[in-house]
């Protein structure tokens, strides 16, 4: 086969190029034949091409002509020539040309497709996966890998520009403390012992700032064994950073240079500096979540002072058991009853007990199931304090505040926010608290127990609202990162242990190394990490972050290509030192007895 | 703390700023006191400037001036002076200067080290292990590390000027042929089942070229879980590439562009191309290796016509056997004869019969202990066939032909390697043979079984002579790597795994998936592996792939930093549905009741 299968790209073909003989190689779309000539859409990673293939000038034999088919992979050598003007096809960047063929070879046939290569054309995901590398031939697949590899080539071009130095860090490590979403490899050399995937390179960018390193960052693949809800993988690559001499202020900044040059570079958008930002607390209070899509306004509004003194029982009864009335104003839905009375349903499923609704009438009054339990001044109050015009539905509920606030951000989201990616509001929340309480009201860290406190004697006096240096990065709704900066003084990190009920002997157990590591010269040190899964989806307006991973897995953890995972021979695992659990082998036991 | 801890990086400081007040942060290296003053090398990522702490100046209290230790990590204020003409320190890039401090802060003290920070001190590998983070604020390895990311930079750089774009493929993936070395991770979800980590990339870059990307790169983590040779490691990293509608040629022009571009930003070294080609049999024959390294000569020449008729009983026998005899020149050794004899006893070592080594004389003649068995005739031809000048020693092997080689190329390797790396010579080796066989004598895919024969017909006929379209890429006798023209017909595929001794059913239940990819109109395609450890290791002189490597694992594949591989709890396995083997379970309790 000669070495140049290829001199141009067929998508990049122009009237210019007219009159230039080329050898072009793709694959075949679209096939039409009028009176025994036969005219292919020819498709390469550039574009599409016409394709004219004349018996008369004998490109091939009359066998392979007829025997051409979709997906074939083909190679054609021809000459370019300019359509007829009633024959250029405006939609194709190449429409005003196409290629008359002398020679056509088939590199490799196809065999029939399962599916048609067509964006149009609606295909069941689990059958996209198993043919992924045919999935990745529609010309939206293409895009959304073409548009990633920007956005992480955009990001190192902005962290080069800063001076930030690419460092690999392991990712066979020592199993961490939130090590239940560890995912495990077994040693082969060290039998019965464990390396961990890393969930994020957390502790060892730490180090390197130890180190000396001072700018630090990495395209890292990260691991987390979690139940994959909707939108997650068990491997996922973040945009990871970090510096030295650093405070949170150097931090946001770097997001900005980060954030605008990527939107720039894959949008063309130019986005505003600097970027609004929220406390968490603000967050939650206006919009019920410490992720706002701030694209659209209608902030929660409290009424809880409006009904201080109300006969309305189900108010009364919340405010005297310490809970809040909250509302928003949620403008002309334009709603039916039974659309309005769907808002109550959803509130309850969301937790709530219910869900007042009160449409604004022309007089300025509220149509609403309750209106008549309310006196005529607090229908006049909730009318200001929601800023309600005539048409506008004003949403409230009463009960548990975060519960309110929960719920009503959530039906904030569902009947405001905007289907599009076109406006991109980028947001940092900041002040987020130190710990938040489990379950079982014990204080876990919010963000991770490196996270430095703003005051630590407040952290000691009252954890509870203790804030810390530690700052989310959200767009359009999602959060997109978090960071903060680090403790770098090992009686803080004792301190947070403690207060975290870590014991000095555990602490020691499980962190030892690293406490020992913030005794010699730790300096102030902060970063951030960025999921470019979730930025490219939502940049790309992608309904999930599986449309822009090459091959992810299924929500189950599977991939219907390979066929992973799978069962190994038990000889491999001896040589592990591990074995298949007698449990699980009975349990796959009853299943091929019941004929799975 | 103020946002701003640093103004200017302590190393960039030069004449040009003096009387400009700045603001430094790193860490106290050497410290000199001199009549009350203190002098400190104040060191951080971009060098080291002299500080001067004068107690008039009142910079900081006594004490903490008096308190200041190596490696504390503290910030100062102070105004860049010209030092007097005598006080310059030329092998300082900041030597002309000092900075005047006014102010001083500790950021973090640090305790006593458990080694200096100095890359005159060797310290054992262990411990630099164990403080890595310390080990990497040495300015040698801090330049490592720097290396590092300028090498795989500038890799990308050549990559996206020519045109290549950046794909994520999967690192939990499913267990391939090569199993036998795949490391595993246990699934939660699907319990009792493994994902594999991959070896490389292989069948996902080539289910992008059937996806249609056509130019595909990343930079991927691979992993390994080999025996720890000299210098293995469990993962590596290496710059993986694929083209479609490529052949050889295209691959070698692409390597040759990636490593001048590379050799020329860390070294400043101009490349010369073309690489010199040796066909695999050239190497084999000439250099007694797959991986020459051509920086010297020294060929192995084929002497068995000499000793045709020969009357020595040792070389006759050999040739009788089907052996051969052959001999390098090694050039003016200088050694004893006690030195000389080593060479003999290192070949028997090496699994020679023995060595002859010939001391070239004044005359001609031939100093050797065996120079009595040979004839007038057989010296001289000895002689002319290896151009001995006087002085030079002249070393022969007769055994089985591989065995020769094998030895000669090493003894070649020990005689004759130079130490440094001023020079850099890299060298394609093409024409891989397809198979080789194992040691049960059965036919093994040398490269991988997705490696497209030159032949098919021929392959089928005679396996043993076939020649595959396979090439390494050397560097200084080092295998940088290694890639392919693959196989892209599916009928060629099925021959291949046929002659590999993979039955049908095998294939279809091993690589079913993939070859019902190659169904759907594979383009031919290329590519290759760079191994990005072993190359940043050469350029940098680094004795061993360890130094160039943030964070790696011992010979014995342990962390001694975090402690990894170690055991974990029997719940934690539970959930992920395996558990320790009795055996190794047995293990542990016997080496705990001998206190172990």
């Amino acid at each position: 086969m000669a070495e140049t299968m290829k001199t141009h790209g067929a998508g990049t073909l122009r009237a210019a190029d007219v009159g230039t003989e080329v050898t072009l190689a793709g694959w075949v779309g679209r096939r039409r034949d009028h009176g025994g000539v036969v005219f292919v859409d020819l498709r390469d990673a550039s574009g599409i091409v016409q394709v004219v293939l004349n018996p008369d000038d004998a490109p091939a034999s009359e066998q392979e002509l007829s025997s051409l088919r979709m997906e074939y992979c083909i190679s054609i050598s021809g000459l370019v020539h300019l359509r007829p003007d009633d024959m250029a096809n405006p939609e194709l960047p190449t429409g005003e040309v196409e290629v008359v063929a002398n020679t056509m070879t088939v590199l490799s046939p196809s065999e029939t497709l399962p599916f048609q290569i067509d964006d149009r054309i609606e295909v069941d995901e689990a059958r996209r996966l198993q043919y992924r590398y045919l999935d990745l031939r529609r010309p939206s697949m293409t895009e959304n890998l073409r548009a990633r590899s920007k956005v992480i080539r955009a990001m190192r071009n902005v962290m080069d520009d800063l001076g930030f130095m690419e460092v690999e860090t392991p990712t066979l490590i020592a199993s961490t403390p939130e090590g239940a979403r560890d995912m495990l490899v077994p040693s082969r050399l060290r039998k019965g012992n464990f390396y961990a995937l890393p969930q994020s390179p957390q502790l060892f960018k730490q180090l390197l700032m130890i180190g000396g390193v001072e700018r630090y960052y990495q395209v890292a693949r990260c691991y987390r064994d979690e139940d994959l809800r909707a939108d997650r993988q068990l491997e996922f690559t973040q945009l990871d950073f970090e510096g030295s001499f650093w405070g949170q202020e150097d931090v946001l900044a770097t997001l900005e240079a980060i954030s605008t040059r990527v939107t720039k570079d894959l949008r063309g958008i130019d986005v505003d500096q600097p970027f609004p930002r929220l406390t968490w607390h603000q967050a939650m209070e206006r919009y019920g979540t410490d992720k706002p899509d701030i694209r659209f306004d209608m902030q929660i509004t409290d009424l809880s002072d409006v009904f201080a003194e109300t006969g309305f029982k189900a108010f009364s009864g919340v405010l005297a058991s310490g809970g809040s009335i909250r509302g928003i104003n949620a403008g002309a839905l334009g709603l039916s009853r039974s659309g309005l009375d769907g808002l109550s349903a959803r509130a309850q499923e969301l937790g709530a007990k219910g869900l007042v609704w009160m449409v604004t009438e022309d007089d300025g009054g509220f149509r609403s199931p309750v209106a008549k339990f309310l006196s005529e001044t607090e229908l006049e109050e909730i009318s200001t304090a929601s800023a309600a015009e005539p048409g506008d539905v004003v949403l409230i509920v009463a009960d548990e505040t975060q519960t309110v606030l929960e719920v009503l951000g959530q039906i904030r989201l569902e009947v405001g926010q905007p289907d599009g990616h076109d406006e991109l509001a980028y947001l940092f929340v900041v002040d987020f608290p130190v710990f938040e309480r489990n379950e079982d009201g014990d204080f876990v860290a919010l963000h991770h127990p490196f996270t430095a406190p703003v005051d630590v004697r407040e952290m000691s006096e009252d954890p509870g609202h203790a804030i810390s240096k530690a700052y989310d990065l959200v767009l359009n709704g999602s959060e997109l990162g978090s960071g903060s900066v680090r403790i770098h003084d090992p009686a803080v990190q004792a301190k947070v242990f403690e207060t975290l009920g870590i014991s000095d002997e555990d602490a020691e157990r499980r962190f030892g190394w690293f406490l020992e590591a913030l005794r010699y010269g730790t300096p102030p040190h902060a970063g951030f990490a960025i999921g470019i899964d979730r930025l490219v989806a939502i940049l790309q307006n992608a309904p999930n972050i599986r449309e822009v991973i090459p091959f992810p897995k299924t929500q189950t953890g599977a991939d219907p290509l390979t066929g992973s995972p799978s069962r190994v021979d038990d000889d491999q695992l001896r040589e592990l030192g591990v074995e298949v659990r007698p449990a699980v082998m009975a349990e796959w036991a009853v299943d091929e007895a019941a004929g799975d």
